[in-house]
């Protein structure tokens, strides 16, 4: 990897995403590729699953919590029966090794390593093209579902172009805007974010209804509509915590099922890229309550998509994450036992308890009403000192540092870790996930099943 | 799992490592294992290598080490290229649920879940067979080979059994008394440990030697003896950190090497159990330099046994960890960066230098003979104050933070931690080790090709 020193130095234009390509190709050679490739026709649909800060702490905590007690064995999650490998997640930026989603996205999304912030550009600024794109050129439906604004790093990656992931309404644009033999980009589009649909100088959500898309802004909505394409802003920005969602917002399996339903009824297949995008944002938050109940959504998701792969035979379910969160570890402070129970007692997010205090609510009946654990006078007055400056960073931090200690969760971090990310797939064409293999590889997997696709029609 | 609750209604005795293991094999079939025991026969040799502690940040953070900045790509490491999964390393221990070193060995030699501190005997205190005892019956050479004691948890659960991991005597004892067919169980000791063999209720080398065994102390005595089997042992206790070594101790790479060419002179070939003992270590000390130092070390046995298996054909190399220690992160305080340069600066590690400092050498000057960077006067001041109090463990903790700062290290613990861990594997027979597997999946299978061996004969 070329350091900051070296980059300087090097006439750095000239590696574009080919020459990249060719240098991977060259040092890592996969002798099994040549028979896995007899397998491609056979993929028709690709769902691909992106845990967002799900490291390996994520999977594994989620599995302590998710066990069944009055067994003599840990039970495996969703997840464990179909992990292959694990990818290695590192960017090519110049100020920084360890990724962010945005990069990490591109990465996965064209099979080019590229800076912290990319929006499917490279090193450059030059647009490299997506998966979803050659997906949508073959002929197939198009889906991005998330729990984030739905023009947020990971789902921008696959369907738009920016310099950097900030620029979320030209995002939106890029998603009405960009078309590919005429037609929309993307057909389903899930996830929060109306603010950057719904603007002062554009309201996008008209272009996309006067084009035939359906509208929906509700669980309900979604359920009851059935049209082919799809716009659903579930929120003003990112969606709430899983734990935190009233009946009005939908969960990520249902949008996941929403996405498949439509998307299976083209017979040339379908590319679908399903975000649990707030595993992350709770990471950041050195939130394991938040972190567990994110993973509880995206489980079912990818359950979901596994159970259509089941049935369906010829689709690819790859599921991943773009980096770990938070530097979580499973045990913390020399305590040989991490503790799922304290984390199974909350009924809300610490940041949504903290709201409530904020507005007005008693510190102890706040408490009491959200998290079924005896909690001792020391904790609760930890949370009334905190609640006094009315911050309510100050008091979710309170609440927070409660489940910690008694789980024994260990952060490091309020960002990124460049740990190594497991990688689960399922269907025809999973073997070229298997071991080893470099953030780029999923897209280069892809879209070899894709040309290969094209070739045969 | 079994809660602590739970446990004390079970019945507990009679969940015996049998009931255990059928219960999981129900659960958690496999169907590829019909074809893959088609295999069997083929393995000869089995060599078995523990990183202790070695968890994915770990394997990871090494990457970033060795990474050449001159090329666009991160280089992969020797391990990099065999990944076949991902194990889980829980143990059944009534209070813990984060495993210890004995019971994650116990599990990986005997194929049965325990309590911490068990070696080689299940929650009943029974003893369980060892993969490298099922070797010795159907006559193949078995060697141990550690950087820590020889008699360690790790080791030792694989050639004693003990209700302790802290009688490091009678583990030695056993190595000695307990026959198999007559013969001493184990033909290659190499590590450290002479305290526990040399005592003054009983001299177990001159017993040894007078079996027959050759007997070494430093690295050219290991190196010009050419007998068949051979008690080694370098220092009183552990072995010095690999970067802290003079040359009269040998390197992992040089024992694992010394204790092939012995064992693979038995035509119905061998088992051999390497352990990276001291990562653990240096992640109990929260010590990125000295982890580092033993990932090297343990890369270079690593890839001794690669060497040596790809020449031989019918040998089968598993690499693993028993569980993660430190809860290191790559990466920490929100900055997007591991910078493995400070800790490629480090000549010794921060023990060797405080150990320096206390016996009265100059802080400043022992800083700068020892660590290639422009320290800053506030780093250099901050381990003067700590060698103030002359505790070596407050100037050796000084000195870890330099590093952790510079390189953005992080930490959780100075415990073990419960993260799934990488599985590498090489040669005939390695498919049965893909994917997620228990840590009592490493001896069922190596159980299954021994007994295949066995069968053919």
């Amino acid at each position: 990897m070329i350091s900051k020193l070296s980059k300087k130095i090097l006439p750095f234009a000239v590696v574009t995403s080919l020459a990249a390509t060719a240098i991977a190709s060259a040092i890592t050679p996969n002798p099994a590729k040549a028979e896995q490739d007899e397998d491609k026709g056979k993929v028709k649909n690709v769902i691909f699953l992106i845990g967002d800060g799900m490291g390996q702490s994520y999977t594994t905590a989620y599995r302590y919590l998710k066990d069944d007690p009055s067994t003599p064995i840990m039970e495996k999650t969703e997840f464990d029966k179909y992990l292959v490998g694990t990818q290695m997640t590192y960017p090519e930026d110049e100020h920084e090794n360890i990724t962010d989603s945005a990069s990490a996205a591109t990465a996965m999304s064209a099979g080019v390593k590229t800076y912290n912030a990319a929006i499917a550009v490279d090193n450059d600024h030059a647009e490299v093209k997506t998966v979803l794109e050659q997906a949508k050129e073959v002929g197939k439906s198009t889906g991005l579902v998330a729990t984030s604004e739905i023009t947020h790093a990971t789902p921008a990656a696959f369907g738009a172009h920016n310099i950097s992931r900030k620029n979320m309404d030209a995002i939106a644009d890029d998603y009405y805007d960009k078309m590919i033999s005429g037609k929309h980009k993307v057909d389903v589009l899930l996830g929060g974010g109306t603010n950057n649909f719904v603007r002062k100088d554009r309201n996008i959500v008209e272009q996309f209804k006067k084009d035939g898309y359906s509208y929906v802004t509700d669980r309900e909505g979604l359920l009851k509509d059935n049209n082919n394409q799809i716009l659903g802003l579930f929120a003003p920005g990112g969606l709430d915590k899983a734990i935190d969602r009233t009946e009005k917002t939908p969960s990520l399996e249902e949008m996941t099922n929403a996405a498949i339903n439509r998307l299976s009824k083209n017979k040339d297949g379908f590319f679908l890229m399903v975000e649990g995008s707030q595993i992350d944002w709770a990471g950041h938050d050195n939130d394991i309550v938040g972190a567990m109940s994110e993973m509880q959504d995206f489980e079912k998701a990818f359950k979901a998509a596994i159970d259509f792969a089941k049935k369906d035979g010829h689709t690819l379910v790859i599921a991943t994450a773009d980096h770990s969160t938070g530097g979580l570890s499973v045990g913390a402070n020399g305590k040989y036992n991490f503790d799922a129970n304290p984390i199974k007692a909350a009924k809300r997010t610490p940041d949504f308890i903290s709201h409530e205090i904020v507005a007005g609510a008693n510190v102890e009946e706040t408490l009491k009403k959200y998290i079924t654990l005896q909690l001792t006078d020391k904790e609760i007055q930890s949370v009334k000192d905190a609640a006094v400056s009315k911050d309510q960073g100050k008091i979710s931090n309170a609440i927070k540092v409660i489940f910690d200690v008694r789980s024994n969760a260990g952060w490091t971090t309020g960002g990124h870790t460049g740990e190594d990310v497991p990688v689960y797939a399922y269907g025809p064409g999973k073997e070229m996930f298997s071991g080893l293999i470099d953030n780029t590889d999923n897209a280069k997997n892809i879209f070899k099943i894709l040309k290969g696709k094209k070739e045969e029609e």
